[in-house]
């Protein structure tokens, strides 16, 4: 890393307390003094600094990191793409995967018929709530354990695979008992005890991003999982909070190829979450396969007017089984297949 | 509430469709048509829309809700300021309460000193992480367990109240026992798990607000904890998330005051996550008394540059002592006392 | 638009304070008393309010406009795609226009090889700066006049069209002279003048989205220049201020959609300034296109490593060629041609 | 400046592709090998690196700049304070100047009107805008110069310095000849040909920050100003545009006293324009006077709401005269007076 020296503090004696504190600490230092600034350079474990800051010391005013501060995630730490593989549908490889389904498992009935549905399109995943992160407490918050079973039997009668959100440490059996995928919500990104819990699983996980996480803090909360042993993480953009209020959130669409750059972790897009309007949600699940993300994750719902939550993001079955043919031929163009 | 249909529905077939389904909800429905939309206005219970929600409906442009969201948390529904009375110590009253400790215990001498230098401020309140949120898993988590008991000591010693963060629904009965106010940090202000456990008990929540939170959603955060019972709540403002990187965030004031409108609730300042640089931790906090905030909370060191979290925001006890000087004067301009 | 009365103002008196003035001003009136608010419904031309605003006035909570503030830029008023015609090449018809050139013009030399190498790819318009808007004083500025005279004998030798950004109306007739369509810069979106000048002449105007330009700003920007008379816009979303700073800009992927629902005009997409790292370019491109852009603007360089300004930004023309392909066979999928 | 090669590039030969071009820039270089990264570091004169940028060179992954962007209006470059005296009313002082007056000029009457009023309260300067830049072109833009003669008169009448705003340098005679200190509006901070204009003027310019400006361009576009040699510069912090709609903007009061450490310019607030609602603007401007800022500027109007422009932001004679009483013993207590 580089310290970068005030100009109050340019005496000997205030840099040498900056650099015994690093060789103690097991710097190698090298100091360069120019006409304005003296910068130190400390080359070492940078990960240390984590543990050990540096950047309330007397006199220094600003610590450049060399190195990203995640490892595990890091495509310098492994260049090839992770391949995640679900019962066979794999994460990070050439397929472009599908997820769809209700936003929240409201009854029995509903599910098993999005489920088929669903199954029909040739999509090999079914998401659906049964845990509500919701803003409002007088929002529906889900049918819990009972809206699992529904999921469990839809996937019986399809084959399909199941995502669902884990909201808390305790659900974890039970989520475990039901589920393919375990989702872990934008809500929840830096929930660092969830972060921890699901970590010491075996099974996929999928990561939301953020409302407000940098990419670097996304790839942190992945780097929380994997430090705990798990490295089989999806993660998912799904839209972020900025100035603009027309639509729900911003989908930073950048970020998919930026993390193609960055992490050897699958990048799938959720449209829905993103815009919270049905009509763009088409458009942008066509911009993400061509941006090159690794999967979609769509809303479909068999009469959105009526739905509990998020209606009026939620595609119905028909256009959601029209766009797949779109995006099967974007998939082509970019050297995919779905 | 009032419901915009879109241009293309403005038959009397697509009106009536929605106006039956607001009938069967039990609103009273008035029907406006102007020369570009028609618009239908709704009476009765709001809160409806948010279990059962109406905008996903074919033919709807727009919904815009007359009332607030929250009902509990809000002035119209509790005019005079809630007293969060903590042993004697009140958070909403003329007092403006002073809450000081270092970012996270780090071991049981650290502590003990600083709760002295603290209470010989005046300050009544001693802050201090025993469970930490970090981003980087590599970073330093917090003594747990063993940090609330030193917490406890130094509360015995000094008879300052303590405040310290609670991470997890599982560390309640621990945190219950050592701590006289519970801290929901802010990257936890939408675990609504952990709201509701925390509704559940008697103990004053200090509520941070999240980092990319509205005041709409953080006024709802609050409504989670009040809908299972404990209405003893003390908001937090503590710097929101923008583009402006020159600070770690960027300290909203004028929530302060706007809370204040909207809310009975007590609302404090906390310039120390806010701004992340000492140097400024002092204006923002003399800022935070004359904009009317019920408290401040600061993170105090004897040894900034040797601390394992947040080194660079902490002030050293001198300064803070100097600090609560000028933060009285101001208090006695804008009617308060400290 | 319809008028929420505070709680605090819900006599009769306070209420026919506001109908009165509402009525002077020409409007129909209708009173809705609910049991915690009074709503006050005024039918007539809502554009008024822009002119003599009425959430001033005692007693007023707020005003909800139904209509969008801007008309001759919206999809209701022209509910067909506004077709911008530049020497037989057309936006916002079924083809993709691309436009392809340096961020500024360095010299004559490299303009001219540059247009050359854009021509053979099939891209039918020329960009590059004269005047440039640059953040520091130090940076390079422009070649001004010298700039555009380059630029006028590429169109000549190669037939490509010309894009160039107009920065000050005192230099509107030079730029007149030499460019097939004058750009408007981000950071000029609202300089109003400016809007007001182009909107006095007959060029197509491309406009660029403001860095925290909400989309009802983006198009009142564009009703500046269409009340002037100038209805030939072109729209273009080139990204956006927000938190992330691992890319230069946000590029609003959404806004592609959103704007083709409520404008007529045409909407391109700027992949270069958006991101600022050509490695990003070329997924961005690929996804602007699915995304249903009426056009990509590209950045391209012989020697982006020493290009005077954005060199990390620009593509080689090799790739570019290359890239024109893909884009090809995308707008096929989403029913268009290039 | 630091150089970060990537480590795909980390050969001698890739190194040294680098260190002659930095070289043949007059730069000295020093090369430092780590376990994961090669870093060049380049001592010489960093504000080249604007006008011929390195960031675009083969194997470069990050250029870190050691010194800041700006020079002149940096506090390094001069360590005390500027004072900029307007007719014996001095910025950046002891005192704190009040500016006070209605948002737009609307009519003789009203203007003079309100001058006396702010007169008697003891602030020094009248503010009132001429030319309105307006984001709608439905809405008033102003009077023109019509307005202008009328602040002249006010100012005959009663002494107070006029603050008035320029548009475009084609109004600059006029404004000149009326006006004490120019106002360059939020809009224009980027107006780079309307900062050189000013900037060969010698008249004291108030300098609104961008809504979407970083404090680094802030200072970027006062050294534009600098650089054209008029140096008497005020910077105005009014709000900057984030996600929280529930204000018009985010007063971002960080700002000031981090502007007080990085630049000798003086700061001021303007909590009218940063918030949008009058009720805010009282706390608010305690809290930018308690902050350190060197004046607060407020707008004033008789008859709030009947006014053309911002009137729910505006404060009664009497409030802002009640206000200036809270004001000046704040002052006292920060070590300023009023």
């Amino acid at each position: 890393m580089i310290i970068v020296m005030k100009p109050t503090h340019q005496s000997d004696e205030d840099i040498q307390r900056v650099t015994r504190r690093l060789e103690q600490m097991g710097y190698r230092v090298h100091i360069s003094k120019g006409t304005e600034r003296t910068v130190i350079g400390a080359i070492g474990d940078e990960t240390l600094l984590q543990s050990q800051p540096i950047d309330g010391f007397p006199g220094v005013e600003r610590v450049v990191p060399i190195l990203k501060p995640y490892k595990l995630a890091s495509r310098d730490f492994q260049p090839e793409n992770s391949l995640i593989d679900v019962k066979g549908a794999v994460f990070g490889g050439t397929a472009v995967q599908m997820i769809a389904g209700p936003c929240s498992v409201e009854d029995r009935g509903m599910v098993l018929e999005l489920a088929h549905a669903v199954k029909e399109t040739g999509a090999k995943f079914l998401r659906g709530g049964a845990f509500k992160p919701r803003t409002s407490p007088y929002a529906f918050q889900g049918l819990g354990e009972e809206g699992l079973e529904y999921l469990a039997e839809a996937r019986e009668q399809t084959g399909l695979r199941v995502v669902t959100e884990l909201m808390d440490a305790q659900d974890l059996p039970a989520v475990m008992k039901y589920t393919d995928v375990i989702q872990i919500g934008a809500r929840n990104m830096q929930n660092f005890r969830l972060l921890t819990a699901v970590g010491k699983v075996r099974k996929p996980v999928l990561l939301k991003r953020g409302l407000s996480a940098t990419i670097t803090e996304f790839l942190l909360a992945a780097e929380y999982i994997m430090s705990e042993g798990n490295r089989e993480i999806i993660l998912c953009e799904r839209g972020i909070r900025t100035f603009e209020t027309s639509t729900r959130n911003t989908l930073d669409i950048s970020a998919v190829p930026l993390l193609k750059e960055l992490t050897h972790l699958p990048i799938i897009v959720d449209p829905s979450h993103a815009t919270g309007k049905w009509s763009l949600v088409e458009p942008l699940a066509r911009a993400g396969v061509a941006a090159g993300a690794d999967g979609i994750m769509i809303e479909v719902h068999a009469r959105p007017e009526m739905a509990l939550c998020d209606g009026p993001q939620a595609l119905k079955p028909k256009r959601f089984a029209s766009l797949m043919q779109d995006l099967k031929q974007i998939a082509r163009v970019v050297g995919r297949e779905m």
